[in-house]
Order: C-alpha cells, then structure tokens, then sequence
C-alpha cells in the first residue's frame, strides 16, 4: 500500500504571509504524494467587516448568510487557493488549487436547521469524496491544494469546516492508502498547560475534556482525529507548522493513539 | 483530429446571475471536449469600489495594484470560478474550476514596464501552456472552467486578458485538436451599426478599423481571433451568449475567415 499525507494548515499561520511560505517551503519538500487542506484564517472576517457584513456567531460558531458565503468563496477559494497554489508550483512542488465544488470532489447537504439555522453551512462524509479524481492526481505526482468550500447536487456552494474537510478526504484515501493526517497550526500540538501532550488515546481525551483542560476548537478537531483513526486512517498528529520538518513526525506534536501502548 | 471547443464568456453575461445560468444551461450540452474561459465582468470594480480601492485607468486598461490583484484573484478565480463550476457539475457536466496558477497551467510574465507600468498584469504565450495536462482531463471528460488569474514562475499571481487567455489555450490545444474557439458576449457579433457582420476578413477588419466602425474592446478581441486562425485554430466565431444553442454555430454572429470564401 502506497502512503500518503494529508496536511490542514491553518490558523494565525495563514494569516501572515512570512509564516505560511515559510511553511510552504517545508510542505514541498515532503517526499511522495501529498494533500494540502488550508483553512481560511482571519481574512474573511476581516474583509465582512470591511464591507459592513454583520458577523453573527451562534454558540461560538460563525452564521453564513449569502453575504458572507460570497466573501468566504472568495477568500478561501480564491485568494488564499491560488497564493498556496502559485507558491507551491514556484517551489517545484507541482499543485493544484481546488475546492470541493470542483469534479464533485466533495458533495455536501447544507446543515439542516434544528435549534440554529447556520446557512449556507455545508455537512460532508467520507463515502462521498470522488477520491478517484484525487488518485489520479497522485499518481501524476500532482499535490491537490484543497480549499473549504463545497456545493450540493444542485450547485449551492456551502462555506465547510476545514479541519472536517482533511479527516473525510485522510478517510476517503485511506482505502487506498496507507494514510497519514496532520493538523498543523501555530500551537506545539495539544496542551496541557505549558505543556504539548505527546500521545492521546481516547479515553484520556475524555477526561482531559471532563476537566477542562481540552476546550473550544480543539475539541471537534480531536473529534474528527479520533474518527478518523477508527476509520482506517494509520497515524494522526497534531503538531507546530515548523514541526512539518522533523523527518520522524511521529515524535512531534501530539499523536492520537488508538489504544495506550 | 478530435474535436474541441473553447468557448470564452465574458461582459455583462457575468454580471447578472440568471443570464449566466440560462448561458450554462446551454454550454453544458455542447458534446464532446470542451473548455471555458470567463472574465469578470464588473463584480471586480464593484467590489474596489466598496473597499475604496482607487480604479486606475490608463488609456482605458485597468491597473493592476497589490489590492486590485487581490480582489481580481477573489473574484475570478474564487467566487465566479467556483459558481460556475458548482453550477456546470450540478447540470451534469462535470467541470473542474482552476487558474493559470495551477499545474503550471499558463505561466506568464509580469508585463514589462515601457511608457506605462499596468502593475500586476501578466502576458502569456500559447507556446508554454500546458496542454498536455488540459488533454488530460479533456479525455476524462471533464469541462475545465479557467479563470484569468496566471502566475510568474517565481509565484507572483497577475491578472491577465481573459480573450488572451482563451486564444492562447485555444492555440496550445489545436496541435492536438480541431479547435473552434468561441467567444460569447451580450452583442449578437461585430456589429456595422444594428448589423452583424456575418463574415469578417482581414482585410476588412482592416477598413472597418480605418473607418472607425470596429473600435475599443473589440480590437484585441478581434487581433486575438486572426492569431488564432493564423496559428492553427480551424474556426473563430464571435457571438451572443444565446447562440451557443444553434447546432451549425458557423451561421450565427461574427465567423473570423482567413480569406473571403
């Protein structure tokens, strides 16, 4: 079986241009077929707030209305897809900048309205992902550069978490691959203090959450983590964008661990 | 030889939604190979405006400042590009959105600075198009939708002629195809008065220039189309959005001949 990595980058590393073509430049050189996922960072908020575009957040979560759908298209899509994309293939790293509207790559249903109505809010699953599409790209030795946005059947574009994004497309290629999936953002990994936890297994997560020392965003990330480990995918870590470089990832960051060893 | 259409989108088919769907609806029956080129329309200004990014004209062309490129980039390669492409997958046509950022696809250079500094425009030549890739997909049956954004080699993103970019890939693909390159707009053709020209030479594209009846916009448009036929594409065809539906496009609007039939 064949490997390859799948790699979020997100957060305060997208939002300053040195930091991310520093990472770019460490992201290149990974050997074999690779998968770049990237989030939006603060960007699309700054440019709603540019255009008078009210941002709504629920429960801590942001609201799409068609405004701020058209703003994240753009700036996730476009932009930030496209500056990714033109570094890498300037790197050597030959890429192509996609979203999930493209090829069908990732069909999603627009979140349906329980006690919250989120928008234009798209949900994906793994079953779904045209990971055909994706081989073919790998095999050409072509790095997709896959931006969090997606469309339903019938062409609704839908704003969709991108940390969500990178464990369905780890999931889907891991069928075919022997899959490793990396969360790389501006943190050493997940902490405990001052302190990155190396190895997490599913029921110290539990604890950690019930004492409150795991909270907020890292919480659906280790979600989607640990969903993914019980998938199929091998490895999952989350580590500090500059850790990208160690050649043995497995000693960087936190890594989720099935069971204790 | 197979066959292959390029068909360029442009004016104010993009700027209003319903137009450009009823446009799609029709290009996503068009059989065999295809490829689309779109522009921006005004959504571009629009959005400078709004972000007070001052529009600056030199004998009539737009310059291209640091922000100017970021809000072309959002718009063409973000949200026009995945618009349409979500809106061609969802019709059963399955389209992958990129720019000439991607895969190398259409590298160019800055253009350089003679009487007038454009900024960040780029110029680009059909010889360093890679087609191949373009095959690629074409053979997949996939639609690719390309946005004018292109990309240095070194990485810097520039905004570029969206009928320059049709021509050139039209010419990059006609060593492989049969090429018939399209480009649609909102007039029924090149126009002598309430007229369509029906059949354009060039010789008497020369005194229609000289007469003044062919002005503007429609010069690079047309110097575009003789290239083209110069160059090996077999059909140049200057038409309104709506007559993409004729099955026999060579009796509708403007068709570019070498020399009078």
């Amino acid at each position: 079986m064949k490997k390859v990595v799948v790699v979020k980058i997100g957060g305060n590393i997208i939002d300053h241009e040195k930091d991310l073509i520093k990472f770019l430049k460490v992201f290149s050189k990974i050997k074999g077929p690779k998968l770049l996922v990237h989030g939006g960072g603060k960007l699309a908020t700054q440019l709603c707030t540019k255009l008078d575009i009210e941002t709504k957040m629920i429960e801590g979560r942001r609201v799409t209305d068609a405004d701020t759908l058209k703003v994240a298209t753009m700036v996730y899509a476009g932009w930030i897809n496209k500056f990714i994309s033109a570094q890498l293939n300037a790197l050597g790293c030959v890429s192509i900048g996609l979203s999930g509207a493209d090829v069908n790559l990732i069909p999603s249903e627009k979140r349906k309205v329980k006690q919250v109505d989120y928008g234009f809010v798209g949900d994906v699953s793994a079953d779904k992902i045209n990971s055909d599409f994706l081989s073919g790209l790998l095999k050409q030795g072509i790095c997709p550069v896959i931006s969090p946005i997606t469309a339903t059947k019938k062409g609704q574009l839908l704003n969709t978490n991108a940390d969500t994004i990178a464990s369905v497309l780890a999931l889907a290629l891991s069928e075919k691959y022997k899959t490793k999936l990396m969360y790389c953002f501006e943190k050493k990994g997940v902490m405990q203090g001052d302190k990155v936890i190396t190895e997490l297994t599913a029921a110290k997560y539990k604890d950690l959450k019930k004492e409150k020392i795991i909270t907020d965003g890292m919480i659906p990330k280790l979600d989607n983590a640990f969903t993914c480990l019980e998938g199929g995918v091998k490895e999952v870590v989350i580590a500090h964008a500059a850790n990208l470089s160690h050649k043995n990832t497995s000693h960087v960051g936190t890594r989720i661990v099935k069971t204790k060893r």
